[in-house]
């Protein structure tokens, strides 16, 4: 049964409703016993869709992805599908904000020897975001490499140490990413998905040891609707080599990758085919917003 | 300044003392924000020590690894080395628990964006430990390996996903812990060290990749004095063909392992240079706890 009646509080306040285990909660006001395996062993899994127009965009699929990095973890959701969309829609209700990020993070919960999984708790987190304009797309970004590949690649853990740990590294070398790479095959950035146009037009991307991006997956449906698609490993030398770069992730949605270890990419700027794709997938999310935006009307 | 008004109430209903930021807290009210680096993104580091008969064993030792595990996460503490003491001094006297460890917890903070570090929290929490007994030392353990580094193997991160993880791959080869390896070399179990004693009787413990264990330490510094000691890359195969095999970790101190993918080691019994340093280091413990108990006698 969810508990609704911190609602009418949080609105009067203007403070964001966050949702713990079974409870709609001020996000400021929300918390987690130390004892969660968390805090106390890094040892969770999350998801993370955003809304724009008040609408989730793709959220079966981002819903699909948090059951099964759960089920990796051995960790049981609490609620249902039906039952998270239900506490989904009343959030995007009541904080009322139109482009918003919805993270949803499943723990191992309260460990009595602080290292066997209990029984989860479950977070949801709503903020506000600006994705990013046409200037950051002709920008673009600089990445360094890493090697490194993330522990059960293809579930979404909240184990990041590496990622938040190479921010000073990224800072340093002056770059806007990391791009992880592992016995001389490129893998993905801490959070987002690599993408290469070769030479030949060909749109690729890796195929094993990331994890499946549900905008790596769009764009791939919509890729492939024009051009030959490949999911396979890439080599650093084929990545360096190609005609055009770019990172597909749910804040950012398609952004051209321009200068990878100070190797400039193709003629330094946006690639036609990355900005097709871009194009292509505005079209996909706005067609969506205009099909389902009432359900979630206020 | 540390605020000690709690402290009479615990004691009053027997709840455990543990201490957050900068407050003695009943354990059980204790928590963080759901903005903590640690739940969002598995950020931050912790040590372990025990006490036996009031006495904190190695704290120097222990205490000296949690600044530089903090250093290499880029996190900074918030109490100084001779604070800690007093804390931890406190808690030893008021918890009034003659055996137990001490998990010391310093996390990202509250990050804005779920991504960069912000100020640490801390977390120091005390719980009654009971440690094997001779029967235990003579069953000895039984281990199977697995493929893997630790991110940052020389800092003691909170990142445990694998360690976790692995423990349901444990229990279904009735194994009682798993051992890790890279590149054909040997290097330590998720929570505790590995020591090899070779046909000739050379003491053996990898050097690199591995977070140097304080029980590591004193057992090194105890078998220097009688045998040949050697910090060395170990190979897969010499440890299946080690005369002896042990663990040293802070709850455990020595533990042999008989018994590593089914494969038996030595004559399948403890070994006499494992026996020995054991009881080396019982005698170094009582030595520690003679010396120093009465300064934290209640």
């Amino acid at each position: 049964m969810l508990v609704y009646f911190l609602l009418n509080i949080s609105v009067a306040y203007s403070t964001m409703i966050a949702f713990v285990n079974n409870q709609f909660i001020e996000e400021s006001k929300a918390t987690l016993g130390i004892s969660d395996l968390s805090i106390q062993r890094g040892y969770g899994v999350f998801d993370f869709f955003r809304t724009s127009n008040f609408t989730p965009l793709f959220l079966d699929d981002y819903l699909d992805r948090f059951f099964t990095s759960a089920a990796t973890l051995r960790l049981q959701p609490m609620h249902s599908k039906k039952e998270l969309k239900k506490i989904i829609g009343e959030m995007i209700r009541q904080n009322n904000i139109a482009d918003a990020s919805f993270r949803l993070i499943l723990t191992g919960g309260y460990s009595d020897d602080s290292y066997q999984p209990a029984s989860p708790n479950f977070i949801i987190i709503q903020q506000a975001v600006q994705l990013p304009g046409n200037e950051k797309f002709i920008k673009g970004i600089k990445i360094i490499l890493h090697e490194y590949m993330r522990d059960l690649p293809t579930a979404k853990s909240i184990n990041y140490l590496m990622g938040v740990y190479l921010q000073e590294k990224v800072k340093q070398k002056e770059a806007d990413d990391v791009l992880y790479h592992k016995d001389g095959c490129v893998l993905e950035f801490p959070r987002s998905n690599v993408f290469v146009v070769t030479k030949d037009g060909k749109v690729v991307t890796p195929a094993e040891n990331v994890l499946k991006g549900i905008t790596r997956k769009k764009v791939l449906e919509l890729a492939r609707q024009k051009y030959t698609v490949e999911e396979r490993a890439v080599t650093i030398d084929e990545l360096k080599n190609a005609a055009e770069v770019f990172l597909t992730s749910t804040t950012k949605r398609i952004i051209p990758v321009l200068s990878i270890d100070n190797t400039e990419i193709g003629d330094g700027k946006p690639g036609e085919i990355t900005a097709f794709l871009l194009e292509a997938f505005l079209k996909m999310e706005a067609n969506l917003i205009a099909a389902t935006a009432e359900k979630y009307a206020l």
